[in-house]
């Protein structure tokens, strides 16, 4: 093949991978000449080549642009899979979320619009602004020694002892729960999960090749004492992966006599505490307390984030590891090193204003009233096939249909309605929820979306009825 | 004890914990009250405790200050332990290279004074004024679709054929090798890796339960072929590790010939190749290939980030990942999420002008000037009792000393002197390299570096000569 021909099925190819799309301009003759080694000669035959095929197209004086058609745009509604392990399917709603056509209560975040974008915006100017030769080494792990002292002041407000030199800046809560399970296992190691659980805990046993015993979570009692201490007893237990307040997918919340009896039976039995703590900020009344608020001196790890609370995409998280920070920090400094510096300084630079606070309290507000509204809807629509439970604090609604009910039927039909919801497969390795399923009580509910869910709900009504018979 | 001396103790104890610093104030009487449920009386019973005990201090009629003294700064001149693990040391290696008062020649970066700073702030700014409600959907894995098609571009311009829908954004390549490994092994299985060879590859074995097989790199031919075909047909190789391009630590780039037939040998035995190409931008004088050239069909993950080439602290790096662009995305899902919105939209920005061309070509200028400098300093320093290796490309010197001298010693000397080195115990599992040590040539040397060089140097010829004896 001539040297020109070369050239040009070199760049039909990129064209038809997406490095250049519809109506761009190609590299002028002297840049690609220079880039790919050939001389202009070659160039400008292969281009005129490309342009006798319609693949290009000559400007006068300024060059060639592309004009094949571009790809088709990725952005697609979700295609349903086969898909039966929980990382396939997590992922699978997690795509689906990101397609704003979708009435997204099947994900896990706050509406995004509840958010303080301008403000956040503001900081994160001031940040860039104040960026220096040294901020990427003041901002390694474990992280921003301000940030750290500002959300131990967060801390104490609630009173809740926790010191800036246990604080370890991550990714997101994500990065805290994984680097904190790490810090505290190996593989092989038994770990407690509630059941049903967040997702992303039994991706973690998964990923980590632990050993899981859940312990069920009632929807309206919390965690079973005695079962835990069981699984305690009967098993060489490394640590205990909980949610204690607002619990993720039931919004449940454990009573402080409850956190004070689950910090004894830790100490007593020498299990490590790695607890998810995202929805803390999120309560109607009073701050709750963590499980680790009763150990203060307990092998404990409490892991907490910004992305339930101020901003999802900032990916900006904590964990309060006490004895255990710097197994944490080595963790980090072997699987992402750092957390981004630029990210860091805008978060002190809000923290150190009263728009946090001032935002929260109407956040707390606004969440209140819509999941109230979220709730009042379903129990409407749906309180003589199915239990609506729901609990003050966090965003969540549990919807638990009659046990021959298949959520995963409801998925889909939810999906070709363009709604998502999340299945109780997502939160639990047992086919023990496959009844229930979560929904987002964050959003607002206008007339077309109420129209949506009302035909979701007539379809949750046929699977009842159709099954019972 | 009553109720005042209660709070008295827990705000002494937040104090002690550092978070209230000296001089800061305490929240005023009446925020006190409100957070800690006591009544107005016992927080002022409280805080008159604390000042009668010279814990804090009144000023009129504007609250209180601390008034304890500060803890000492966290900030101190490393400590060596006598830790054993790669682990512990890569952390104090690092923690060392944090204090601004070191001269970091262990450091993995080049010298931050080299990054465009002010343009990238700009950027950065310009990003935080676009963010929207929808920035954190769009910037979910695989990441940001504009990112995504600016970096192909980069390949498509080397000559490089890479698909924008094949490229995943990671939190720096750290994240993006992690991932890769994990997307084509599970626990158990073999992967081969250099020797000696960045340490992360060594960490991430040990984190991910893989068996490592090693395959010895010279300083002055590279990878031996013939070995990497014998590991390939020993052992079920699952994955193969390599940084074909200015290696990590010798900064030996491989010809395009033996690119090549290591591609061919990948293929041949079916082995995964995950490639850490992070200093591919530094060439001397034209761009090398990476091996993910040679096997365009295969199956072949290209790591790469701009930590080395345009800043250090905004963690961002990418993998183009080929067919196994979604199994990497799964995992980064359950591991970190996503990363950071603002930061992927300001590199966006940065990407779409000549600003990263101009700075390039530069900093190749300065870092090729300034390694030279430094080669010829240590040469005149250690000619007769060392040899310096020194390549075209990167910013690495490999010093290999006499075999009976331990380059620990050299670094714990060097620490003395307010001096870090990268010993070859980093770099290996085995002691092979002990007598090897790896130096940072991108910094400037004026006199008083010169001095402390001249030190270590002193010292190296008397261990080289002590042990010959």
């Amino acid at each position: 093949m001539a040297k020109y021909n070369l050239l040009a099925e070199q760049i039909k190819e990129q064209i038809g991978r997406g490095v250049w799309m519809d109506g761009e301009k190609l590299p002028s003759l002297r840049k690609q000449a220079e880039q790919s080694g050939y001389s202009l000669m070659t160039v400008l035959h292969a281009y005129q080549m490309l342009e006798s095929q319609g693949v290009i197209r000559s400007l006068e004086r300024s060059g060639y642009i592309v004009t094949l058609p571009s790809k088709p745009s990725s952005k697609q509604l979700v295609q349903t899979t086969d898909a039966v392990s929980v990382n396939d399917f997590v992922f699978e709603v997690l795509q689906a979320s990101r397609d704003t056509r979708m009435f997204s209560l099947g994900f896990a975040y706050p509406d995004p619009s509840l958010y303080p974008r301008q403000h956040l915006n503001k900081s994160l100017i001031s940040a860039a602004k104040q960026i220096s030769l040294t901020s990427a080494l003041d901002n390694l792990p474990p992280g921003n020694p301000e940030l750290r002292q500002l959300i131990a002041k967060r801390y104490a407000a609630r009173g809740v002892n926790i010191s800036p030199d246990e604080i370890v800046i991550t990714a997101g809560a994500l990065e805290a729960l994984s680097l904190s399970l790490q810090a505290c296992t190996k593989p092989g190691d038994w770990v407690v999960l509630e059941s049903p659980t967040f997702y992303g805990a039994m991706q973690a046993m998964q990923r980590l090749g632990l050993k899981a015993i859940t312990v069920t979570v009632s929807p309206t009692s919390g965690i079973d004492l005695a079962a835990l201490e069981r699984a305690f007893q009967s098993h060489p237990v490394k640590a205990c992966w909980l949610m204690s307040s607002f619990q993720n997918p039931l919004g449940y919340c454990l009573t402080d006599d409850k956190k004070r009896s689950i910090a004894a039976l830790l100490q007593k039995y020498s299990v490590a505490l790695i607890e998810d703590d995202v929805y803390a900020e999120l309560y109607a009344d009073s701050p709750p307390l963590p499980v680790k608020a009763f150990m203060p001196q307990g092998n404990s790890m409490l892991c907490a984030s910004f992305s339930k609370s101020l901003v999802a995409g900032f990916r900006i998280g904590w964990v309060a590891a006490g004895t255990r920070a710097l197994d944490v920090q080595k963790q980090q400094v072997m699987s992402t090193l750092a957390t981004s510096a630029p990210i860091q300084l805008s978060l002190v630079d809000y923290l150190s204003t009263k728009n946090y606070e001032l935002h929260l309290k109407q956040l707390r507000k606004q969440l209140r009233q819509r999941k109230h509204d979220m709730y009042l809807f379903w129990q409407e629509l749906l309180a003589d096939v199915a239990r609506v439970h729901m609990h003050e604090g966090g965003y969540f609604l549990w919807v638990e249909c009659a046990t021959h009910v298949d959520s995963m039927d409801i998925y889909r039909e939810a999906l070709r309605l363009n709604i998502t919801i999340a299945p109780g497969k997502l939160f639990c390795l047992t086919d023990e929820f496959n009844h229930c399923f979560r929904i987002n009580g964050s959003f607002e509910l206008n007339q077309p979306r109420r129209h949506q869910l009302r035909k979701l709900a007539e379809f949750i009504r046929q699977c009842s009825r159709k099954s019972a018979s």
